[in-house]
């Protein structure tokens, strides 16, 4: 970093953290029991460390993966025996941030000092202060969001609104296994749908309107956004004849991978017209195929580091939505990818135009030092820095959520120092974006209110 | 920048402009009047900065954009109220130089500043040496070429030839218009084709015949180099048979979408041929998806700010044209692309093997500091530098012509100067290459003669 | 460089050279004969450099390429004139660095000092010290493997087996011309199979056991990988009746272009279940559309500087392969790319779960020092260290060799120079990778046993 970078990452790094999306479960915060055990915590939920070591030839049996029976104290040490395989990764930096800066552990994890480590990790689980409220206030997180099936009971959020405790945690709509007949769990989840809104699923119109019904529960619970994962993009819309024939045949099973991705592209631009009308922001994730290892998914189920990213075409596949709403004052959509040739190329040229649409940060693998760089190498020019959202972590592994904020804040000021430095505008308009990086512009396009 | 860079870019700085393609109106220097107003000079022909306020809510009509009824000088402070919009945009950077350099203002651009600014820039357009010839003079320019439909009168040309001003102006032939029949301008352009050229372009033999009386017009009005403007590339030539079938087609508006991309990709390797008898330079700008947002499209028509690129295929989609003339000395080709993943996957291979055939610098929203940065970054290991076409600013906006220019220049020099740092080449061969990258290979390329 | 990366350079720049995978012929030491001349050495068989050539007018005709009569002198000659196209490309690296090295010739490479400096390296061939099995010592080459078609009857390599000379020549197993029925060597070189193994190749079973035979007489000669070039990969497997049926089908010639692909993706999926069986290391170079420019392939024939890089899909284009042994111990996998877009967003992640797949060096076109940055800054983060292969040099240029590998460690050496200085990690680290990326990996990866 230049001095330039040094005094403006000095600004942020202490700033509150807005999580906006992520994955954690919303159970420890409504429960605040102790973390299990350092294996549980640390590895276990965490698919960018068992894909790695899978990759390397460590069974996920022998991981305690999948719920296979399983010593915490010896996994933890096998996993400090292939240590090495994470350097240069993102992983390294943010769990050795973890053990220095959340577990106070000095020593470097290796072979001779896994044991000691996962004591002393161990043993502060036990402390008052490393229990999910007391990590929550000492991360200084000021909002942090999960993401949630449709048809989730949203219970653990319910006792934490009940609760005295007043951390905001907030409920994110994801919906894709009702919405995508193609999801394993799309008969099953459908049913489940009518149930709980008392609608008729057999019909499209009841179909949507359960849809409209969980949509104002989750907002009821706090939610300001919805999220959807899509491998590949569509949103043309069908006409309500054709749509309620093709879920007909979707709820009969008797459906083609084509009409299932026609129908899936139609049901995300009805989403859009329910933000217009509901004011939720719209989180579209794309390109990411999901479990690409049969034999894994079989054994283990879904996440289990097996979802690869393919190529995207945001224009074509955004089409149908933006020319339906994209014009449309109070809809806000942002767009998340895995294939950074689409930063350049296409999202930084569309949310320079689109009054609706902000990139996303880099998301997943490309959340890294070198990642971050390059997302503003290739965004900042034509879409600027207001067509951003900020930051979000993304991630299950509560843990690593400071260590992920601080990654990016370092990012930041990295390209903010060398800005400043070449002169493309001066330290107070650097100093103004940086704070919008941080904390700004995820309040603002998440719309989570000020802090 | 190190200092080597710092030495090469004194030797280039004050260089002359050469604009081998842009798109100026010629009647600027046919008629030598005064810019109406800062707004109509800077803002309203300026896509770059209209749709990045329109990204952030604000109305085109607001603007006075499509001819709106407005106030020039509400509008510039409202723009000025926007101006943080564009830090880190080469906006940005080319704005700061225009007000600086070539106004003279020393006051930062803000809403507190803009109605002085307006004043000082607005009373300046009313000297004599802000009238167009006195800037082209000022801006060093060795020769300007526009960009005109193949249907053009260029009286404007014919003008500025009959006076006695000796700026360099010259036409380019762009006849996308009168060749793809998806054009929605294609009926009326042949219908004009026609009664301009005296030929029958009912049948495709005299169609054909007409268009090469328009390029030889624009080659008698000084052209050197044709344009074409294409979504997605095929250049694959049909029996003349299937040729003619498809024109009928086209002509009475009866034709397919994939028939009329066929035919596209025909006209393109028939411009080949025809370059190879007529020796002008052709310019492929490939990538370019137009008018995505159908409501702007219907309310203020084209070139509003909602054209986004595409994905390309370069190697398939030329490989008609190549094939057919891509062997034959005399023959020039300039690639222009919007993919920067072509870069180095395919255009530097391709340049580097086919003599034809020379790379185009960054193009539109790849025209910035970075965007020159990985631009070099990813042709030269393989294309080398001769394979370049120097640089254009390829712009409406007058004004920016220096500063464009400058800001290729610095990454010229910053490149280089890298380059004699890691001891790839010496200095002298950097000046070499310095002066090819400023001025000589754009001349050499677009045959515009020397200095 | 920085300090850290010159101490880190200065550790592995002596490091023996391994070099699992290149083009250069086994004949030259199994005969140990002198280098015919400067031109036939340096020019004639390195399609970097004739390519540039006619990039820019050269005539192949006039350079003496696919053995028109010509005067190496005079084309040597010819070469210097133009030696300033090369500026910036590796080819001047590696030259720069053989005259140097190699011929310690200092006198800069120019039109004045081409005929000197012919002179100068013909006089050194004629000396023993410059004989093929000296260089090979002198340039530390510890196991060099070569590509042989799979009827190579691999006489030099047996030769050098039965000589005194101890040095490790390895041949390759390329069966592209026995796989893909496209091939236009395919019907021939089934007949030589057939005659060779004494296999009925008539029907699909003695064709595939006479690919297993040669598999086994590779592997007696030392093989111990194979490798495959795929224009579009698709690796589907068929029913076994289908592939028979297409089999016969493109042993009569009567087989579509579509056909072709699946079966030739069946093979590739059956060649892996081979390796699973014999440990061979499968190599994928994937995205090269060969002879592209087909009047320089009807004049000069293959690999004349056409060749060009497609995009590629890894993902779903490996799904049928790696669904049948991806998971499998032993089997091993290493991926070579043309299209960086797949660093980041497809092999990284690939590599990074499953348990065959390692990530090739920069290939081709881009290997060179700003393509092996960029391959460090796209696959480190999400692949780590362990599932690169380390590095090959690719080349049927021996003289280059050296060179080339120097150009990687000093690559290496800039990128964790970076690194320590940055503090992902310590200098410690960062030796035990440069090690493993100088030699350890492609010993490891390729299973050349231990120095």
């Amino acid at each position: 970093m230049n001095r330039n970078a040094e005094e403006i990452y000095a600004a942020i790094a202490g700033d509150p953290i807005v999580s906006p999306h992520g994955h954690c479960d919303p159970a420890w915060f409504a429960e605040n029991a102790r973390f299990k055990d350092p294996t549980d915590l640390i590895l276990i939920p965490d698919h960018y460390l068992f894909r790695m070591l899978y990759s390397q030839g460590v069974a996920l049996e022998d991981l305690g993966i999948g719920g296979s029976d399983h010593d915490p104290r010896a996994v933890f040490r096998m996993f400090a025996d292939h240590w090495h395989l994470f350097l240069g990764t993102p992983s390294h930096a943010w769990l050795s941030y973890m053990f220095e800066t959340t577990f106070g552990i000095s020593a470097p994890f290796s072979t001779d000092t896994a044991e000691e480590i996962y004591d002393a990790i161990d043993a502060k689980l036990g402390q008052p202060d490393y229990l999910p409220h007391a990590l929550f206030e000492r991360f200084n997180i000021e909002v942090l969001a999960t993401t949630d099936g449709a048809t989730d009971d949203l219970a653990a959020h319910q006792a934490i609104r009940d609760s005295s405790w007043t951390g905001r945690v907030i409920p994110t709509f994801r919906p894709d296994a009702v919405l995508d007949p193609r999801d394993a769990r799309f008969a099953v989840e459908l049913d489940r749908l009518g149930a709980m809104t008392g609608r008729d699923v057999g019909g499209f119109d009841g179909y949507v309107q359960a849809i409209r019904d969980r949509r104002a529960a989750f907002k009821a619970l706090g939610a300001t956004a919805t999220d959807h994962a899509i491998e590949v993009l569509t949103t043309d819309p069908l006409d309500r004849a054709e749509a309620g024939a093709i879920f007909a045949r979707a709820r009969s099973g008797d459906i083609s991978d084509a009409e299932a991705q026609r129908f899936y592209g139609h049901m995300l631009t009805l989403m859009a017209e329910m933000s217009v009308d509901d004011g939720l922001v719209m989180q579209l994730h794309v390109g990411s195929r999901r479990n690409t290892n049969h034999q894994i998914m079989e054994r283990f189920g879904r996440d289990m580091g097996a979802d690869i990213p393919v190529a995207t075409d945001w224009v074509r596949g955004l089409d149908g939505l933006l020319n339906r709403v994209g014009n449309t004052p109070g809809f806000s959509l942002i767009a998340f990818t895995l294939d950074e040739t689409t930063y350049a190329r296409e999202l930084a040229p569309m949310a320079g135009h689109w009054p609706c649409l902000k990139i996303g940060p880099p998301w997943w693998f490309h959340d890294s030092e070198a990642g971050i760089a390059r997302y503003f190498d290739q965004v900042v020019e034509t879409a600027g820095y207001w067509n951003l959202a900020g930051f979000n972590d993304d991630t299950r592994a509560f843990m690593s959520i400071p260590a992920r904020h601080d990654v990016w804040r370092r990012g930041v000021a990295h390209h903010l120092g060398e800005q400043v430095t070449r002169g493309a505008f001066g330290i107070e308009d650097a100093h103004v974006v940086a704070r919008a990086l941080s904390t700004g512009l995820a309040r603002d396009v998440y719309r989570l209110g000020k802090a």
